[in-house]
């Protein structure tokens, strides 16, 4: 150990420090100053930026024997405080900067020092800085915060007043649609929002820390599993292993009836077989990480290795073994039957029809926050488990058999989460957790570091597909063919589900009238397939919308164009047959065209036989909700201190189900001319104990947890509304009225039909028109994204800071989906940057957004849900905009890596 | 577990926690809202106090199962932090009203309450709510504490402004004498000052919790130590024993050439016997704090029980059994030979003679924070043990050989310490976190409960004493006869020099020619005798204060006028035959007298059957230093960032070291011109790789070490002065001229002869005259202190609110030395109530100082010390005061609990 005296935030403070321990460790764990936190661990994503004598720096990776004895360390916690905010984490808060907030402590840390050193930075300047101190966020897209690193540097300046940073309160004192910021933002912004690592430090002494013995091998057959020498080890309490499984040991998946599968076929802790790389055989509990660490390197199993199948094709070969032994590797189809047969209609010859194919990739999430959870035995004697759930309840029926649980007896809480994108629709660690905590009845907790985060929880799955179009010579679609596999890797859980989204989105944008369709889900031995914003979205619509690319080049027709007499409009039907709620696709192409023809002749003036310019554009669209008849419930109730609790599960991964709940609450008061503090509404974090409002995903939340947040308060404001204000809780007590009102919201969705596919799987759309900008470098392939133009219908908008961020963000993820991000190789895709995580100068500034904000019929006043239709459209503009600067249609997977490109340039020649 | 929302200082927190645990231990372990302290853990001190809903709470007593759901708590760091001082803690600092600062936090959040409650209140408003919500405070005898919430009250009430509790720099820039503040005291009442626990919590993951195994009998053979069913508990890495210890496994004593022991006595674990109650067996070595205890108690123990001896006299009894085989019990005496033989002096018949008797009590120093100590190994391979040592360099020479290290093998730092008071003087728990550190390899904590702290560190050895005095029918004393025994407990470290304070001071005041003394230290198997303030002084002082009474009683002279007939006048010898250096008790008598007669008018007129009042006087003197030829070292360093590092190994334990070094290094400098900003002198904690500046007991450091600190400031000023100022060390560096000066000082003491006792133990003296006021229930025999009027010379006053603030606190000390406080009873006296820690109405309010600063020749720049003296007087004029009021001198043991007294009051019948 070495003595350190350092000054951390003003305070000279005398530490006892290993001193091969990471300064974060000493700052989180021996000051528990927990505002700096862990992203990657491995100097990639400046989450953990503090200041050294006011240099930025790295404290996950710099060792705490290299901090000079006297340093001045700055934390979040050093910068402002939620009473005296510095002005940046005002401008944090004002601009919308912090979405899941896990980088905000670390980007304002890192912003303060270039204020110091450049206090009249451009916009550039700025962003040359957060890409030179490798500051990540995965929510925002980089531009609010950007907005607000300037406007902060003109109070510091003192052309600004801090008090412009402030909410405006609308004279009409309603919220709705305002920028009023999320009820998290101050916490998230000070670093005093404790996230799931943060509240793990915070547990009581007794609890034990888990290090999961993971496999490393992608297929084998378990023989053994010795775990006598780890047991023996200091400090250890148990190894868990699927022995100690009180239930049957696996995760149901919930699968179709049509999937061959049971749905069974993912173990807790695997018994018979290893599935995937990074398979979870046991878990070790003690009472150090350092010994469940130490330990788990001590439990021997003996594995007898098989044939690998990474990928659709592999595991479709015909001498490929069934990886769940009885069930086919291709275990689910789901076909599509729209209006006549299609094969007569190509066969036409005034007809034009194309044929076209597309790769997608294994997109991994990448939260800044790496997956965590805990769990401990609560007073009434019930299994809690705090996570990262999206799903809470989804999440409960789907572990509690396996771990032999029923009835109330497993709790699951979602505690704050710094992103989750959708990987958290699956469960991952948290039965591990449960199994641990009822093998040893203690608090156990389990933090994954970012390999394990790579490697061990679901990723996009890649689908492989093939589209044929019809269309007459004018460009009137005639008909569409559509067949795919979806490599969905071992586990079945959603893999039918993502391959009918797959079914739903090609061609959604468009009216139809033939198509025939088939979607195929193959078991693999590459991650485990989980939700992913768009899910099934962005794959359906770059085959779209790349075969529409084709198919305008064929007619001679500009593709634009070609869109635009092929959109749906009012009295077509969509690929399901389905009238939709919502037709904004002509209005925002017309919008677009002028926008279009500029970038085009931007594009031919700037283009250089070395860099070549190009524009693309995509349509799409996007459902919200779970298929058919989708429901959720609320409530909400009156508090003796004059609050009102608005308690839903919502799950908040960053998206803001905070204000959508806050923000509709406060717009349902106000219709009836019930003006509220918005203060006093308070928004819960999710709970199976709270009312059923189903998975925070399939941008489903604001629409249905919305509707029933919306009812809740209206039964509220018809019983204990009073003079165009409430009765107070006294006033209400007097009266014998209740103080706690039910909402229940469901629409009549009808869910498409097993054998044609037909249905109504969605009350409310979302619809997308992007326009995206690119250069390519001609010798080497390299693409950058140069702007964004996004017409977007997502409905009435809540609240204008978390749309614009959702679809800011949105795009960024687009933008790495296109262009750089990959799980393939599951040891050099491990880290965030390993894997593409875009940085900020990789994300153009001028991202330009126009709303037509059509009213939704089922959406609370109007609003309809916006995460998803963000990811699903600006990736496919993105791959149009590359093949037109290389003129050629062969960029056909994703990401577009140089290599790619610089085999469609070849190609293309 | 429970899940906890609660709202900490304006955060909502989400919270799992152990129904069970302590709010404290919550808001500590789990938050690291470490400015709470824990001080006697059973609600009885305040220390922990928090304010939950606005309502002072002992957070150590309350479970947190029983605080709400969305209770908010506020902790000292919730009432303002460095930055942004409250009210209160500005004027805490104001008025030094923190000196080990261990109660400020739990005061403060205390005084908050009241002054939301009342914003007006009168003193003895504050000093009820004090009372009533049980704030401790064991340094300042409450005074600065009141005077600090009756100027906040003023600042928030809108009468005072925040600038006017800001220390105003005379115009000279001189702090010399000022109330400038100590530079520990904000860190102190805001929380932010880390003790050995809160450091202890700050360690990295691997350390190792260790708790005791000790003796639940004061005396026995160990016939065996079994650790096997312990070893194999979970989370036991080891248990310690004596077989694990690589030396000698002896602390220590530096026994006298005279002592029949060798010093050797005290185990760092007990091998073959145990000595006393407590006495440490093994130490088991643990991951967390509830396993270690949990495995304590499987160590089994085979004991002998023995008879165990609780006193003096038992142990003295003829049919005792060596404690120590080999060793009488009783192994020492000292002898006082002063001029002619007194045994004819009392047989003359102009000869008025007394003899008298008196016993002292086992006085537990009860500091608020209870005994800690971490260690580790460093980077260089030492054994580094924090802990709350008074004496770094005299520890690591005590117990490197008992735990087999050398050279710089051993390093000894104190933290920073709510409170010794002496009983740190003496080594504690560092061998036996040593020796779990050297068994493990890891880092080990150990921290008391106040159980231990009560049972087994040192206590104050009582003294059985007989005094004769024989003087002339005008009051001139001609004779003085001592005769007493030490109880030392099992343990001789400075059972020996105890003794020879006992000669040193009993008739110390006064001039007297003819003495025969005898003491007589004896082992026996109650604590462990260590230092405590005044050491020897309050035993010595009240034997001659209460026979001054019975001899002027016997003249019929006013007691006062006796003593100013005899008291030391320049010229004079003291008992040692040494001419002391001062020679003030003549003026303060003088001073004193008026008061005195006053007092005693009122006593007169104010007394009732029931209640009598009484007016009683003592005169006290003790010295500054080790005996003879005591010295210090220190040294001054120009840092490159222009300040200046007085370093020494000075332990602050509140007394304010700190501010002695900084006051010191000052006045150096501005007495040669040079005026600094004083935040630029730096103070250094105690560290055996500091200069050797002796331990901090004695009233010695400021004297010693302070001499030290001036002459390396000297040496800097003559190498680095430069137009009345001092080079940049840029300059410095530039001229060749070192940075670091080192500055010795010592004073040419004689030691007390081994035979006669005569010698110039002491350079510098301190004085005292006091006069108590106390009221007698005459039906219970309960007492009170009214008042206390006090004469001091401690030589020129470094700073006032450091030397008022140990002159008051020693003053209550003093106060439950003569009336409540004790260590007789291992259980009934092992809490701090139970052991009588006086409360803040227990202590007047009315405590009138009056300092008399004779400047001293071996003083730096005159100063002297002063921590002894305030506890040296007092009580004896409370104990004279009582005896006055009953009307007689038949209390003759402390503490004077009513019982006592109503027996005194039966005798005087």
């Amino acid at each position: 150990m070495l003595q350190k005296q350092i000054i951390v935030n003003g305070l000279e403070r005398n530490l006892f420090v290993n001193e091969d321990d990471k300064l974060s460790t000493v700052l989180r764990d021996q000051l528990f100053l927990t505002g700096t936190k862990v992203g990657c661990g491995e100097a990639q994503c400046g989450a953990c930026t503090v200041l050294v004598d006011g240099k930025p720096t790295f404290s996950c990776a710099v060792k705490i024997d290299r901090v000079p004895q006297g340093a001045k360390i700055t934390t979040i916690e050093g910068i402002g405080t939620p009473d005296k905010m510095h002005a940046l984490q005002k401008a944090w808060v004002y601009h919308g900067a912090a979405q899941c907030g896990f980088c905000s402590p670390g980007f304002i840390v890192s912003a303060s020092a270039l204020l110091a050193e450049n206090p009249s930075p451009t916009r550039e300047d700025v962003r040359e800085w957060f890409q030179k101190k490798r500051n990540v966020c995965r929510c925002t897209g980089y531009i609010p915060i950007v907005d607000a690193v300037m406007d902060a540097a003109k109070v510091l300046r003192g052309e600004m007043k801090m008090e412009d940073l402030e909410f405006k309160m609308p004279a009409d004192g309603r919220i709705w649609g305002t920028k009023y910021p999320r009820p998290t933002a101050v916490g998230k912004v000070t670093g005093t929002l404790d996230y799931g690592a943060d509240l793990g430090l915070k547990l009581p002494a007794d609890k034990l820390y888990l290090t999961m013995v993971q496999a490393e091998v992608s297929h084998a057959n378990i023989k053994g599993i010795d775990t006598s020498e780890a047991e023996k080890m200091r400090g250890v309490v148990k190894v868990v292993t699927c022995k100690d499984i009180k239930g049957i040991n696996r995760i149901n998946g919930l699968a179709f009836p049509a999937n061959k599968g049971d749905g069974l076929e993912r173990p807790i802790l695997c018994d018979r077989k290893v599935f995937q790389y990074g398979d979870c055989i046991a878990a070790v509990c003690a009472l150090t990480q350092a010994d469940a660490d130490a330990a788990a390197k001590k439990v021997k199993v003996d594995l007898e290795v098989l044939p690998a199948y990474m990928s659709a094709p592999a595991a479709k070969a015909p001498d490929a073994i069934e990886i769940h032994p009885g069930v086919p590797n291709h275990y689910f189809t789901q076909k599509l039957i729209k209006g006549a047969d299609t094969a007569p209609i190509y066969a036409k010859s005034d007809v034009v029809s194309i044929e076209h194919d597309f790769v997608t990739s294994r997109q991994p999430h990448m939260p800044m926050e790496p997956d965590v959870a805990f769990g401990f035995y609560n007073e009434k004697g019930q299994v809690v488990i705090h996570c990262k759930s999206i799903g809470v309840h989804l999440h409960k029926l789907m572990i509690e058999a396996g771990l032999g649980l029923e009835g109330d007896q497993l709790v699951l809480v979602s505690n704050p989460m710094g992103g989750t994108f959708g990987y958290k629709f699956s469960p991952t660690c948290e039965a591990i957790v449960a199994a641990c905590v009822m093998a040893t009845g203690r608090p156990c907790y389990l933090g994954f570091n970012y390999h394990q985060q790579q490697q061990y929880t679901g990723k996009r799955s890649p689908f492989w597909m093939n589209m044929k179009l019809a269309a007459d010579k004018e460009g009137n679609i005639l008909a569409m063919d559509t067949d795919f596999d979806v490599d969905h890797g071992p586990y079945c859980e959603f893999g039918d589900l993502v391959t009918l989204r797959g079914i739903q989105c090609m061609g959604g944008s468009y009216s139809i009238d033939n198509i025939r369709g088939e979607g195929r889900t193959v078991c693999t031995n590459h991650s485990w397939g989980s939700a992913f914003r768009g899910y099934g979205g962005p794959q359906a619509d770059i085959i779209t919308e790349t075969a529409m690319e084709v198919l305008a080049d064929k007619l001679g027709m500009d593709s634009l164009e070609l869109r635009y007499k092929n959109v749906l409009r009012k009295g077509d039907t969509n690929v399901n047959g389905q009238e939709p709620d919502s037709f904004e696709l002509a209005n925002m192409i017309d919008a677009l065209r002028p926008k279009y023809k500029a970038a085009l002749e931007k594009a031919a003036k700037e283009s250089t036989a070395a860099i070549k310019k190009g524009v693309g554009v995509a349509c799409g669209m996007y459902g919200c909700g779970l298929d058919g008849p989708d429901s959720s419930n609320a409530y909400a109730e009156l508090n003796p201190d004059g609050t009102i609790t608005i308690c839903t599960a919502w799950e908040d991964h960053g998206q803001g189900a905070d204000m959508g709940a806050v923000g509709t609450a406060h717009e349902t008061f106000a219709r009836a001319g019930i003006i509220l503090d918005p203060a006093i509404l308070k928004f819960t974090w999710a709970d199976t104990r709270h009312p059923v409002s189903g998975p925070a995903g399939g941008s489903r939340s604001q629409v249905m947890t919305g509707g029933a947040i919306r009812v809740a308060c209206e039964n509220m404001i018809a019983s204990l509304g009073k003079d165009g204000g409430l009765m107070s809780y006294e006033q209400a007590q007097a009266n014998g009225k209740a103080t706690k009102y039910d909402g229940t919201f469901s629409v009549p969705g009808v869910p498409n039909d097993e054998k044609t596919g037909l249905g109504k799987p969605f009350m409310v759309y979302m619809w997308g028109v992007c326009m995206a900008e690119v250069s390519v470098e001609m010798a080497t392939g390299k693409t950058h994204c140069d702007g964004i133009t996004f017409m977007l219908d997502c409905g009435k908008i809540v609240n204008r800071s978390v749309v614009d961020g959702q679809v800011w963000g949105g795009v960024a993820q687009a933008i790495g989906l296109a262009l750089t991000e990959d799980f393939e190789d599951i040891q050099k895709h491990k880290t965030m940057r390993g894997a593409g995580i875009p940085y900020c100068k990789d994300i153009p500034d001028n991202i330009e957004l126009e709303y037509f904000q059509f009213p939704r019929e089922f959406g609370p006043h109007g609003a309809a849900g916006v995460g998803e239709i963000p990811l699903v459209v600006p990736h496919s503009a993105v791959i149009n905009a590359v093949n037109r600067a290389i003129g050629g249609h062969n960029v056909r997977r994703i990401p577009a890596y140089p290599e790619i490109v610089l085999e469609a340039i070849r190609q293309n020649k």
